[in-house]
């Protein structure tokens, strides 16, 4: 079986439909329940009202979460609320309990009060656990779905209490050893495991190098972390290092995802990216206030410029030149930032220090500006036939982008220096920055040289 | 043991060097094989040359190929090109081998062949095997060094095989079936093979539901398609079904930070992202096509203003909101950019159908349009006085803003179309592009009631 695209699924579906629709409980189950779950839920998503009602009806509440499970999780809050509640509460006491627990943080209190009074008391119990935690941390992605064993087990009674543990545990592929007073002391990889003999002792097989999480600690981190070292699980610990749960790597590529298109969307400045199904108005609402705050900045750029009217009253060829300076710093600055924002988030920038990284953006300005400013020179020359012209608009340029080059550098240092995430720094915000720079290095330059341009 | 930082890595090298210096082998091998690869490795970067050279001579082969699977390739080959030609030779063969191919893939061909004709047979043939797919692809990242067993085996002569493959295996959390013509049939994984029952025939207890992608595939492809399923691995078949290797995750989570940083600088009009490492000419050098053709887009623009000379002369005000104007447009712009990008890779426009995003952005545009008009207008009346001056500019903000949002959107979809990455459609680019059509929709309404604003 390929990965199905959307066609193979629609066809797919043409033939379950009518298994559906004419009660054929049986045909459709077997034809349904054969896809993997992620298929099923691509499909699920495009049913109507009526027809998720029916499919409702013909799973059990454990399918279902199965279904779910893979759905984005404000489009599961729907179908969770259009559910008999009494079912729903069996759904997510069936889900992964990471995932339940995702959804149940976007319902109020006191629905989430009865669902959790409704449901099976155990999965009840693990859920309230995890409510707690806040949300981006370690204890808010991981799952309490995990197979623990003690120091003094034999290897056989590991392997004995994982083939138990095995159906419902989240991973089995690294087994987690805990002394007597369940402090996190050890693990194991289910490879180490077969391997060894059924005889030895856990202590004696395990590995003491454990690296483990705190539960408070931030998701990106990691992430990264997680990427560095390629651990398929982490465990997460208290800080007397009791284990509470695990961290899958699943859940942290759903985070390397929606970190990577946060700060994608950043650039751009989207504060929070529209999805592809919001309407008109909820885009617009998103967009509107960077827009707004875009607007404002704009209009000092404006009223710099007013500033300088005598002199365009007087050289009004100058103003034709505006928008290709302001572009030039615009996008200078655009791409210092993207390359500081990423080597703060590599670490790359702690690792040489902030005053090398300015100086070679400096530098980097020089070269591009010079470049830049003797090809304009040159051109202007030859188009306007005015080599001062082509001299301020050139030199124009070459300090700009020197300028604009280490603005762009320096605006996220300063902003990870007070601890804000750099990121925040737009790529409007330096292009607005630096339109207001370019413009009064122009027309500084325009103003003191202008009997030259007269 | 914590995830170590920069700071407790230093203090545990200081501790370790001692030893190093002193020629204590015995005491630096415990100290230092007692640490993760990875941060082995991040301790051995730091080290000047000599240190290196003495750390190659106190550790075997296997154990630097180790540490240096964890550097950046444009690091590892650095290091391959300055050990001993012979030494090198047995790194190559003792790392994984896909991650030996893509070092080897760097170096010019002569040094290839004399790498491979130095290193043990086994490891050349896999190396080489591997050596001719097309970067990007599924064949390049894939490895060889996987299980496979076969349909007519018990599970206890497949547990058998398994436990003596382990050591070598990339993961043996997913075993793959093959019938008598080695093709890909099944797949069982290490889970459900620890339950069954050690007499059952693997056919019977084999998922034949099994996912596979093929060996030219694109890995951006397949890092979707691994996490949407949340596998550990995916096997690669050639167009016969014939198993060739397998993908696992922690190859997918490099693809997919390296797609994320590709998307995040075309976004920013930066090629090849420079590395925070570079020296400013080879920044300058990535940063500077992007410039220059950015220069041209931009003498373009002004050459646009410069046909409105003569309103220019007659109203020099209007001048100083061209900066505005053009801003705002390349701000929308840049926002529907990446909406659209985003959505073109998640497959969400696909879905939806590519006019109802155009008709989407169209609206969202005229609402803020709209609003950025009605708030530009207001002010600039107050500020200048001027009605008229306010709803020139607050109507060509409007017109503006809708015109930028549909191009935003409408560029990457057209490049889609076309089968060009969307993601090109960089920011920068778009920015320059709406810069002209705001000038002209601008400096166009200006000329035509240029009797209102005299």
């Amino acid at each position: 079986m390929e990965h199905l695209d959307q066609l193979e699924r629609e066809q797919l579906w043409e033939k379950i439909q009518g298994a559906l629709l004419n009660e054929q409980i049986d045909e459709f189950r077997a034809e349904f329940l054969e896809m993997h779950p992620y298929d099923q839920a691509k499909i699920f998503e495009e049913q109507p009202e009526e027809t998720r009602f029916l499919i409702y009806t013909y799973l059990s509440s454990e399918e279902i979460a199965d279904v779910i499970e893979q759905v984005d999780e404000e489009i599961v809050l729907q179908y969770i609320t259009e559910m008999n509640p009494a079912f729903a509460a069996q759904v997510l006491a069936e889900m992964s309990v990471d995932d339940a627990v995702d959804i149940l943080n976007e319902l109020d209190k006191n629905k989430v009060a009865s669902f959790l009074t409704t449901m099976e008391q155990d999965a009840a119990e693990e859920i309230k656990t995890l409510l707690h935690y806040e949300e981006k941390t370690a204890g808010s992605i991981m799952t309490t779905e995990f197979v623990v064993i003690h120091t003094e087990q034999t290897v056989k009674e590991a392997m004995r209490h994982l083939r138990k543990e095995a159906p419902e545990a989240e991973t089995i592929y690294y087994i987690y050893v805990v002394d007597k007073f369940e402090h996190l002391v050890g693990v194991i990889s289910l490879r180490d495991l077969i391997i060894a003999e059924g005889d030895w002792l856990i202590s004696d097989v395990m590995s003491d190098r454990i690296v483990s999480v705190q539960v408070g600690e931030n998701q990106e981190d990691i992430a990264q972390m997680m990427r560095d070292y390629d651990f398929l699980a982490l465990p997460v610990v208290d800080f007397q290092d009791h284990l509470l749960g695990i961290i899958t790597v699943d859940d942290i590529m759903d985070v390397m995802d929606q970190e990577a298109s946060d700060d994608y969307s950043k650039l751009a400045g989207v504060s929070d990216m529209d999805r592809a199904d919001d309407n008109a108005f909820v885009s617009a609402k998103k967009r509107l206030p960077w827009l707004i705050i875009l607007l404002f900045l704009g209009l000092f750029t404006a009223s710099i410029i007013g500033r300088f009217e005598a002199t365009l009253d007087k050289v009004a060829i100058l103003a034709i030149f505006i928008p290709l300076i302001a572009g030039m710093a615009g996008n200078t600055g655009t791409q210092a930032l993207a390359v500081a924002v990423r080597g703060i988030a590599t670490g790359e920038i702690e690792k040489q220090g902030k005053w090398k990284i300015l100086m070679r953006e400096a530098a980097t300005g020089l070269i591009t500006g010079m470049s830049c400013g003797f090809v304009i020179t040159v051109v202007i020359y030859f188009w306007q036939g005015d080599i001062f012209l082509g001299m301020l608009v050139g030199i124009s340029i070459m300090t700009t982008l020197i300028a604009a080059t280490i603005a762009g550098a320096l605006v996220p240092l300063v902003m990870h220096r007070f601890n804000v995430d750099p990121a925040v720094a737009s790529g409007p915000f330096i292009t607005t920055i630096n339109d207001i720079i370019s413009v009064l290095i122009y027309f500084g330059l325009a103003t003191a040289f202008m009997n030259l341009l007269l």
